[in-house]
């Protein structure tokens, strides 16, 4: 059950990362240290002290943020986008601008091995790994998705245009590609409560969705109860009249230094 | 809940086509109506008619077998390979070779459309489409597995390596490939029902799956209800010591002709 706090963990220093790229100034190693505190308090960031040389990231590795806007997106993706996107800002009376009540998340296609896990794990590594979801550099042959949070609401919707090459059944998304999906917004969700565990994903299928289409993917917090957070999700399209698919899943809270083999991870 | 029937009737296709590749004489269509029982009753080829142009198949596609065992493989998937493999042909006190206990399934990607579907729907054909899970080219790259089949005991193996392109943590594959898996496995055993759907996947994450090793795929038929199938799956080692996920799947027994448009399909 490492397995996804393995995954949580890289995509948690993945958002915290961006935030240091977009102009929130984060240390590398705090980043991971307080990144549960950090991710449930986006003001936070502000007390942190300018990035420094502890980047996560080595200085060659350019990263890429796949969940932009690209050419090979449809006017309904980037129309969703829009939408979203102007939900990340607030203006107030007095004209300033603030964070809003969503935030978008970046999406790389590189995990924490390429970073500071690399230093600690040589062995690890294998240069041509990539993230199963971004492992098409072909702009919209499979998966293009784009995540939105609402820290708050503990909540997040995905807006996911599915390629030619995601094909299962003729002219419809495979099903374990959905399943993929399904596992990655869920998983994003959890990261509200910090490290966390994916022990259970129970997925049913209601209808096919169409190879090409756009679909939203809502996910919820349903409950916490101790260490245990169940989380919803469904699929459906994008005026949410027709349901694809719909799962709950159950991540457990837990630690990760002792799977990176590093008490500062 | 289509989505699957599709799938599988796609993939029952690929399989009753393969066998008329490999010398079984099948006519197209009576792949596609007789295909539940002739799945139960691999002899039943014997009865067929010579293979025709009624063939699903435009003579211009060349059919690999994604399944054939290539230089990416390593000594251990190789070794389970030709394992099975020897399970497939017994050898009769006379010296005549017959079919085994265990049948090989071949592995394309490409679905329906390119063929039969392909003439009666034109406008849902993307040439560009490929199955999910043979859509990456390089060898190793993504997942490379082989399915066989042991109709009698009703169950099937599935030997799968990982390849660098599936990684979810620093390391490990993604629990969205691992769920893939499990959907193409779970999915191919149904089969042996005829037209099934799926109505669910219930995946219990126990440990990670290290990127780039293999593992063993067992699923087998836990029960038949009327139309309910109920089948069970597990991913472990190559020596079964330890327990990577384990599932549960529900399919329903149905009908496709109207979801292909056609009655022949």
């Amino acid at each position: 059950m490492i397995m996804m706090r393995l995954g949580l963990q890289a995509q948690r220093v993945f958002h915290s990362f961006s935030r240091s790229l977009s102009g929130h100034s984060v240390s590398g190693v705090l980043q991971i240290q307080g990144f549960g505190a950090l991710w449930k308090s986006p003001s936070a960031f502000q007390s942190l002290r300018p990035f420094s040389k502890m980047s996560l990231w080595p200085s060659n590795i350019h990263l890429q943020d796949y969940s932009e806007p690209n050419e090979s997106w449809s006017p309904e993706m980037r129309q969703l986008y829009d939408q979203y996107i102007a939900l990340c800002e607030v203006r107030t009376d007095g004209g300033e601008v603030k964070t809003g009540p969503w935030q978008k998340l970046p999406s790389y296609n590189r995990t924490l091995k390429h970073g500071i896990v690399a230093a600690q794990r040589p062995k690890t590594i294998d240069p041509r790994a990539r993230l199963f979801t971004r492992n098409v550099e072909e702009k919209g042959a499979a998966f293009e998705y784009v995540v939105f949070m609402n820290d708050q609401e503990r909540r997040c919707v995905c807006v996911f245009q599915s390629g030619h090459l995601l094909e299962g059944p003729p002219g419809y998304v495979h099903a374990g590609a959905v399943a993929t999906m399904f596992s990655t917004v869920t998983t994003t969700l959890s990261m509200l409560f910090g490290r966390v565990l994916t022990a259970n994903l129970n997925l049913n299928f209601r209808s096919p969705v169409p190879l090409g289409s756009v679909s939203l993917i809502h996910s919820a917090v349903d409950k916490v109860e101790g260490r245990k957070i169940f989380v919803t999700c469904r699929m459906t399209s994008i005026d949410e009249s027709k349901l694809y698919t719909d799962a709950t899943a159950l991540f457990l809270s837990g630690k990760l230094g002792h799977v990176f083999g590093t008490k500062s991870v």
